[in-house]
C-alpha cells in the first residue's frame, strides 16, 4: 500500500508490531478480543501495516487472523502475519509453520530470518548456505502464493559487524527471491545512532536504490527512536515499532514518537489520512491512551508527545513566561498530536501559573491581584506543610473557590469519625476494618458505619453511605486510585502523611490531596474534598 | 574535580541535576531530608557534580545547602548551586538572588542565562547588550568570589537557529568572564541528534578548543540520550542529566543511560571509582532503585540498563537460545550495571544471588542446593506478592533462619491486636490513636495498650510496651524510618500495601518489610519482624 510522501513517489511504510513484538512485554497478555479491538485503533491512526501475530505457532493468533477476515474492516492498513523461514533440511512447502502463514490469508507475510552467522551456526545449527536457501525458498514460495513479503533481518547489525559479507548476501538473496522489504533489526537493542547510519548506508549501497530497506529498533541503549530516525536518514523507507514503545525488555521503538518526529520535524506525511482531517497525527494522544486501556498497562506520564505530562509545565521560570508566548517554551503545539498544555501548581510557580491554572479550571482571575496573592500564599504555605497540588486539581479548585467565595460549599458538617482495625487472632488470621462517621446533612444527623479491607476503605464506605441518602448522585462516585507518602520520615512514625486520591463518576475523574499526622486523618481530608468537589461539579445545591 | 578519562588528560564532567531540574517532575516533591538522602547515593555512583537546588529562591533549598555543609560528606562529587544571571539594570553584587548563591557556599555555581534573543526581548524585556552584560557581570563576580562557574545556555539550540551570532557571542562572553563550562541546553527538548551534532560542531569552532562545552538535553522528541551522545561526539565534555530521566514534561536526559552508553560502548571511564571496585557502573541498578524509593516515584520497568525488565527475556525464540549463549541475545552483560537477567534459566542467577546475600549476612550456604532452592522459591513467591528484600535485609535474614532452623525464634506468640483512630469533633480537632496488643511471652499473657499520633505509631508503642517487660533490651530499640507504598493500586484502596521500616538500637540499624491488604496489617508484620530480629541479634534467648 503506498502512502503519500512529500519526497517523491516512493511509498513510506509505517509498520506496527504492537500486537506481535509489543505483546512480548512483561505483564502483557492480549486476548483475541483485545487484538481485534486494538487493530481498528491502529487503522484509525493511519499506519500502513498491522502485524497481528504468529498464526500456527500461537493458537490465539491463528484465531485472530481467522476472525479478522470477517470482523475487521481496515481502511488504511493491511494485516501482516509474522513467522519464520522454513526449518533447515526440508522444503518450504512441507513446513507446517510456513503453511500456516499462507493459511492465515494475511496479504503480507513477515519472515524472521537469521542474518548473523553465529546464530545460524550456534542457535539454528545449520550451515551458512542452507540458511540462505531457507531465506530464498520461503520468500519465493510466499511470493508464488501471491503474498507481499517482508523479511526481518534478525540481529542484522551485530551480524554485519561479525561477518559483513554474510549479512549483506542474505539481504540480497531475500530481494532476489522477491521480498518487498528487508527490515534491518537491532534485535539486542545495543546500537547507537551513528553506528546505525554507517551500517544502513553500507546496506543501502549493497542492495541498490530500488530495494526497500526497513528498520526495527529496540530501546536497550535508550536510543530506539533516534536509531529509527538515523536509519531513515540513511535510506530506510519502512519503520517498525509499537504504540507506546511496548515490547520485551526495554521495548520496541515507540512508533508514535518516530512518526511524530518524522512528520513534524522532517515535514513528511507518513500516516494515511493526514491532511484529510481524520485519524492521523492529531488523534495520536487519544489513540495511544485508548490502546493502553485495552492492554491495561498504565500509561507513562512522561512519554514523549502523548504522555499526560508531555506538555505540563512546572518550573517557576517557565510558567511566568509561557503567558507571554507559548511557542517559546514548547517544541511543538501540543494540539498537533492531540495533547494539551497543563500548568502545574507548585511552590516554584508564581502568580502567573496560578492565574493560568485558574483559567484552565474555568476561573477568570485577570487583574485580581489581591486574590491571587492570597491564593499564592496559601499554596506555598500548604506545600511547605506537605500538600502538593500538582496532582490534585480538585483540591486546588476548592481552595480557589474558598478564597473567592469566603468558604467551601456546605454540603455536610462532620461531627466525628472513627476507624478500627482488628486482628482477632494470630499470624495468618485476616484483620477486619470498620469505620463510623457521624455527620449532619440535609437537615438530618446521620450515623453511618462502613466496613472495608482496611481503615481507609472502611472510612470511604462509611462516608459515602452517610451522604448518598441526601445526595444520591454520590452513588456513581468511585475511588479509583490511592497513593500514600510519608514525608520527612526521619524519626519513626512521627511524620507527616500525604494521600492523593483519584475519584471518578464514570465520565470524568478528579484528584484530591490530604495531609495529616497519620494515614487516616490525611485520607479523611482527601475523601471529603473528593465528595465536595464531585457534588460541586454536578451542580448540586447544598441541602 | 577531574575524572579519569581514557581520552587524554581532559576531565569529563558527569553533572547530575536530579535534585534541581529532576525535581520539577510532575508529582515529585522532595523534602530537604530527601535531598540529603539522595546526594550520598549520587556521590556513591560517582558523578562529578550534584546540583542541589536554587538557594535563595526556594527556601527548602537554602536549608539544603546550609545543612549540607555539616551533614554531607561527599567523596566524589562537588555541590553546585543553581540560579540565574543578575536582573537587568542592577549590579550583580546588588542582586539578592545572586548574593544568595554566594551565601550558599557551594563551590560550584550554575547560572541559567538567556541565549535566545527572543527570550531576552520578550521574556526578560531587556536588550541584547544588557543581557550579555548580565552574563559577564554575574560570572565575573562569582569567579572573584572563588566559585567555579557553569553557565547553562538556556534555549541554546532554538536560539542558535534564530540568531546564530547572538547565541555564540553569549557563549564567548561567558568564557571571557571566567566561566569554566557553558552547557548548551535544549530546553524545549525538540532537537534531533543530527541537528545537535551540527550545532555543537559550530559552537565548538566558535569557542575554541580549550573551552569546555556541556550538553543539557530534554526528552520531548524521545531523543535526549541520543542527543547527549551526539553532543559528546561533537565536542562536549560535560553532560547534564538526571537519574532515571526524572524532570519536567518528558524529563531530562537519563544520566544513567548516557553514562552507561559512553562507558560501555565508547569505552570511556567517566564515573569516579570505576576501576576501583566501589560505586560506579556496577552499582547503577541498586542506586537507581534506592533513589526511586526516596522520590517515591514507581520505577519504570522498561527503563534501559537498570529497569526490572531491562534484561528479562520472554520471547520463545530467545528463551531457548539464551541457554546456549547469553551474549548472542544481550547487548551487554547485565552485571556490568548491577542488573541481572531474568527468565527460564534464571533459577541459576537467582540462587547465586541468594547464596551471595546469605554469605553477606554471615551464613555459609555453599553446596546447600536444596536449601537454596527452597529459599529462592520463597523469595520469588513473596516478591510476586509485593515483598521486596532489596531494602529489608533483616526480614530476609529471618526468612533464611526460618528455612535453616525450621522456624523463627519464638520470642512471643500474638493472640490479637487492634488499633483505633478517632476524631471526636469537626475539622481542626486532632484525632487520637490507640492500639491494644494481647500476646504471650515469658510465660505470661500480656495485654498492652499504647497511644500515638497515628495507628501505626500506637501499635508500635503497644507492642514495645508489651515486650519490654520480658525483654528489657527492647528499651533501646527505636523506629527511625518508615516508608509506605501502595502496589498495583488500580482500583481505590483495594490494593496491596507494602511497608518498609528501619529500626535502630543506637548502634546498628536494620530494615524490615511487611505486606498486607492495608497499612496496619503490613506495618504489624514489619514491626514484629523488627522486634524479633533485634532480639535475635542481641543474642537474647526466647523466654
Amino acid at each position: 500500500m503506498t502512502h503519500p510522501s512529500t519526497e517523491g513517489a516512493r511509498p513510506f511504510h509505517v509498520y506496527d508490531t504492537t500486537l506481535r513484538d509489543g505483546a512480548q512485554q512483561e505483564g502483557m497478555n492480549l486476548s483475541v478480543a483485545d487484538k481485534l479491538a486494538i487493530a481498528p485503533l491502529l487503522d484509525e491512526l493511519g499506519v500502513g501495516f498491522i502485524e497481528g501475530g504468529w498464526p500456527g505457532a500461537i493458537p490465539k493468533d491463528t484465531e485472530f487472523f481467522a476472525r479478522a477476515r470477517t470482523e475487521l474492516d481496515l481502511k488504511n492498513a493491511v494485516l501482516a502475519a509474522f513467522g519464520s523461514t522454513r526449518k533447515p533440511g526440508i522444503r518450504a512447502e512441507d513446513d507446517p509453520q510456513v503453511r500456516a502463514l499462507i493459511d492465515s490469508q494475511a496479504p503480507v507475510v513477515t519472515l524472521v530470518a537469521k542474518f548473523d552467522l553465529r546464530h545460524v551456526e550456534r542457535a539454528l545449527r545449520t550451515t551458512a548456505e542452507e540458511n540462505l536457501a531457507m531465506i530464498g525458498d520461503t520468500v519465493a514460495l510466499l511470493v508464488r502464493e501471491g503474498r507481499r513479503v517482508v523479511v526481518d533481518a534478525e540481529h542484522f547489525f551485530d551480524g554485519f559487524r561479525f561477518d559483513r559479507e554474510y549479512a549483506l548476501s542474505a539481504a540480497v538473496r531475500a530481494f532476489e527471491a522477491g521480498a518487498e522489504v528487508v527490515a534491518l533489526c537491532d534485535t539486542n537493542g545495543g546500537m547507537l545512532p551513528d553506528w546505525v547510519t554507517e551500517i544502513v548506508t553500507e546496506a543501502r549501497a549493497a542492495v541498490g536504490p530500488d530495494a526497500i530497506l526497513g528498520m526495527h529498533a529496540h530501546n536497550d541503549s535508550g536510543c530506539a527512536v533516534a536509531n529509527s530516525i538515523a536509519a531513515v536518514g540513511a535510506g530506510c523507507e519502512h519503520v517498525q515499532g509499537t504504540v507506546n514503545g511496548y515490547g520485551e525488555r526495554t521495548g520496541n521503538a515507540d512508533l508514535l514518537a518516530v512518526v511524530a518526529n518524522l512528520e513534524i520535524k522532517h515535514g513528511r506525511t507518513l500516516l494515511a489520512a493526514d491532511g484529510e482531517g481524520e485519524g492521523g497525527l492529531a488523534e495520536m494522544t487519544r489513540i495511544a491512551h485508548a490502546i493502553s486501556e485495552i492492554t491495561n498497562i498504565a500509561p507513562f506520564a512522561r512519554q514523549p508527545y502523548v504522555g499526560a505530562s508531555a506538555f505540563a509545565h512546572k518550573g517557576g521560570l517557565h510558567a511566568s513566561a509561557i503567558k507571554v508566548d507559548p511557542d517559546l517554551y514548547q517544541h511543538i503545539d501540543p494540539r498537533r498530536v492531540g495533547n494539551d498544555m497543563r500548568m502545574l501548581i507548585s511552590d516554584m510557580a508564581g502568580r502567573a501559573a496560578i492565574e493560568l491554572k485558574g483559567r484552565e479550571l474555568g476561573f477568570d482571575l485577570t487583574g485580581q491581584s489581591e486574590l491571587l496573592a492570597r491564593v499564592t500564599k496559601r499554596v506555598k504555605d500548604a506545600e511547605a506543610q506537605g500538600y502538593t497540588y500538582d496532582a490534585a486539581d480538585a483540591s486546588f479548585e476548592l481552595l480557589l473557590v474558598e478564597e473567592l467565595n469566603g468558604g467551601r460549599p456546605g454540603y455536610f458538617r462532620v461531627e466525628s469519625w472513627r476507624a478500627i482495625v482488628e486482628r482477632a487472632g494470630g499470624r495468618g488470621v485476616p484483620a477486619t476494618a470498620e469505620a463510623t462517621v457521624k455527620l449532619h446533612a440535609g437537615g438530618e444527623r446521620i450515623v453511618s458505619t462502613g466496613e472495608g479491607n482496611g481503615p481507609v476503605n472502611a472510612l470511604d464506605h462509611a462516608l459515602r453511605q452517610a451522604l448518598v441518602r441526601v445526595y444520591p448522585v454520590l452513588e456513581s462516585f468511585e475511588l479509583i486510585d490511592f497513593k500514600v507518602r510519608i514525608l520527612d520520615a526521619m524519626h519513626g512514625t512521627d511524620a507527616v502523611t500525604r494521600v492523593l486520591i483519584e475519584s471518578s463518576d464514570g465520565q470524568t475523574s478528579w484528584s484530591t490531596v490530604g495531609v495529616g499526622p497519620n494515614l487516616l486523618e490525611a485520607s479523611w481530608e482527601a475523601l471529603t474534598d473528593s465528595a465536595i468537589w464531585g457534588l460541586y461539579h454536578h451542580g448540586v445545591d447544598p441541602s
